[in-house]
């Protein structure tokens, strides 16, 4: 057994898994605590100290990782994912950099690449993904042209909404969300009272095109669920378990193959007849 | 007849479970109507006095329920929920836990387990619980590294909002149900024009992995629907019973089962005939 | 030919079905422009004499439906509906029935029953009712604890959101509309610091429950549309067309039919076998 | 090979799409970088020169699209949308035409038809229509007799939402989607203490409405997406690919395909054992 036998031994270990999840969790706390003030003025050597700890022990453990899987580790993407929230984290912070600081809380995300579950839940959502992208795009082509037209219409009534291109995008993304739109649909509309063709339109085309996101997201995942049962990831999140034939799909193939194998049973039980009928021809030829 | 079997005819009968319905909607139109000071200074004392009746009959009931059916009543969870719902009734509401004279009301909730169609709702939607932990933890995450994240980034320019994490949490759930989000925004966003970036980006993570939750929820919902007729519980609140074969998984089944039957038949047919060409065969070796 | 048949043939001819959906078109027009207090004081008498003549006509039209149809005028719903929403504005509406005035405009909600395809889609809209009721009284549960608990909690503290009873209940709907709770949830918070308790948690299980609402709707709808096809109404609302098989579970009862078919051809081969073997060894006896 | 057919191999060649895709992004950060007032101070009169100069270009390229497919160039509807959006920027925008001036950036919708994964969603947002007609007009019958007796009721007591039929009916879809509602409500309510019940009401029925509205999409959605597999445009928004059997319903086809022909053969294995027997019969008859 070479030594990298022995570190793989570890890395797979569930105890080595549950003392990472340990680690990041009361990382995650000490990141959290590290918010206030008060106790920062307290206890924040301490603190800072077990920070950079933790940190050290997350860069042995993905070395070893990667001493133990190498190929394995590095294609393996979830491996990139952890490898940047804990490179992150060794970046300076001082002078230009300070807003780094911040992420160094993404560290807890870490428990998504750690727990199988959670790791699959976010697979899940990725997966979801392709079948979003068309509309997505749609969508910031409408917010774009909607942008463009209410910044030219809107820009003098309403310089505080709609005073410059990015401005409208913001305010047109809040109207999109529903929140306050009838307020700043008011502002605009005490200059040109035609205004609100221009936000019920808005408004319901947004609403139509959203919706039609929905559904996409919807049936990728209604397919997923009763197509891709059985695969590594399928189902990860949406499989109950209660189904023990794997859906409608699976029960098809089940068919399917008890079909196939009654035909060769039939096909079998005509050729050993013609084969007794060839034999028994010749039989007769002989005899006759 | 024992006095327990006679006691469990009571408690089983259709006019027990009436009376006790009846009683406690009387009991929540009173705590109702108690919460008008202006009735409670004319008829506070009778009103007290049936309120303490009703409870006497509850905790009466329980007792005879416990007394029919023992083990059978200790192991349904129902049964529990009321114990406790009457239980927190009985407990001193003076003082210190003057708070929980407030969970008095939590009593008209026993309608839940008493009549069985609400039983059924409230058991699916414990049910669809499972499939979504995973998300709902996912969820959690997500709001609190974000939580820390505006702490430390807007603490200084919006205090009342993000000024430490328990109040940067309240402000993002709030984000998060979309209310008055774009208020919050502008206020941070004065001070810190790119603050857009993390509002715009929290609002559609959130979005995205809300409509995941909820596409994991229906996709269990219909799945139960499909998969789990005719047990108990199953579909309660979604049967419509205009399926008599009880959807395509159970087609299939019959399908896969009439196909064996028909494979289990051809295998016959060819086993007889090999048995009869041995026989021929034996036959035709004798003769010979 | 009666009198009834000729009647009969009048009131079932698609023209009449076009005069009355015109005049009920031209009566919604004359109800809009009855609101506006400047046209009225010019044209005022003039509209008010047509609409009186539209609305005789609709009684006129009502009795010739009924006159026609009788028992099968008298036992359709719909015909219920016009009788009561044409009766409505043959009360009086001088004196304390002023607010009667108001109800005259439902008369446009004829188009409802007289056009085939919108009463459809109401029908479908009555038919998703009996998956609701449950939940919707459970959703109704929830709000009377929630507002009892709140009037007793915040009654001092915010007595404009939560004062009594009542106006607890309209706080709580507007919170679980999500419609600026966060505003009333600062108002208390501001006295009690923990409210956020109450409200995140009214939130969260108002907004579960009303997904589970949202889910029994469509699964009855999703069912109703593969179950119900080809029913008089069957999927009024949803029905597509585009599937000429009928659905999977027509499909399936195809192959269990093919099946059934194929099962008996291999009983009777099998029997024939038989039947020739018995004659076989009848013939072989009788030569032995 | 004639000038018609040289040009039908440009228009349709992949270089000549991408050329015009980059021509409008072009296009449309012109579009955009022109809402800048001080951008156009500097850079006014290159961008519009660049502006008008695309514009030929798209003019062009439609000509030469029209004169290479001639009957198939007008018989697509997506030509029309094309020409109809360059049109329009051919159209003057001086004087009492200067709205059509915004009308220009529509140009950038262009991407919608030129490329085809757009042009495959929109198709399907547009086919999702016909299922949404019938209760788009039901919203709309809603929305207009609320309006009218929302403008009768509240008319006097709050004439900055209520004033007019017009007013009325903009309030009234702003309570529809949530925003703000319960201050308008309020506003009526200091007035007119009834008036939740009018509101509260007009909220369900319209979110009820909607909801069906929602599952009458989405049931569409599904329906298209499981039935209209292997179409031209069929799945195009929602088809994912990871079924190569083609969902249940092929499945099923290629079950009864299987079974037809598994019934064929067990067919011919009796009329082959018919033949024999009549052959015995024969012989028998003979050696008889």
């Amino acid at each position: 057994m070479t030594v990298r036998d022995r570190v793989r031994t570890i890395v797979d270990a569930s105890w080595f898994q549950a003392l990472i999840i340990t680690l990041i969790l009361i990382n995650a706390l000490i990141l959290g605590v590290e918010t206030s003030p008060r106790v920062m003025a307290a206890h924040g050597d301490l603190l800072h100290r077990v920070d950079v700890a933790i940190l050290g022990v997350f860069v042995l453990e993905l070395l070893l990782r990667l001493f133990a899987h190498r190929r394995g580790f590095l294609s393996d993407p979830w491996s990139w994912f952890d490898i940047v929230i804990v490179g992150v984290a060794l970046l300076p912070t001082s002078g230009p950099f300070a807003v780094l600081r911040v992420l160094r809380v993404l560290r807890v995300l870490r428990l998504l690449s750690v727990i199988p579950t959670l790791r699959h839940v976010v697979s899940g959502l990725f997966r979801a993904m392709p079948g979003m992208v068309s509309i997505l795009f749609l969508v910031m082509l409408l917010l774009y042209v909607s942008g463009v037209m209410a910044t030219q219409l809107f820009r003098d009534v309403s310089p505080e909404y709609f005073g410059d291109l990015p401005t409208s995008l913001f305010s047109l993304f809040q109207v999109s969300t529903g929140d306050s739109w009838a307020s700043i649909a008011h502002t605009v509309m005490e200059h040109k009272p035609l205004a609100w063709i221009f936000f019920v339109l808005f408004i319901l085309v947004s609403t139509f095109v959203a919706l039609n996101l929905f559904i996409a997201v919807a049936v990728e995942a209604l397919e997923q669920d009763s197509g891709g049962r059985g695969g590594e990831d399928g189902g990860g999140a949406h499989a109950s378990g209660t189904d023990p034939d794997g859906g409608p799909a699976r029960g098809q193939e089940l068919i399917l193959a008890e079909l196939r194998a009654l035909r060769a049973e039939v096909a079998d039980l005509r050729r050993e007849r013609e084969r007794d009928q060839d034999r028994a021809r010749a039989r007769a030829s002989v005899e006759g």
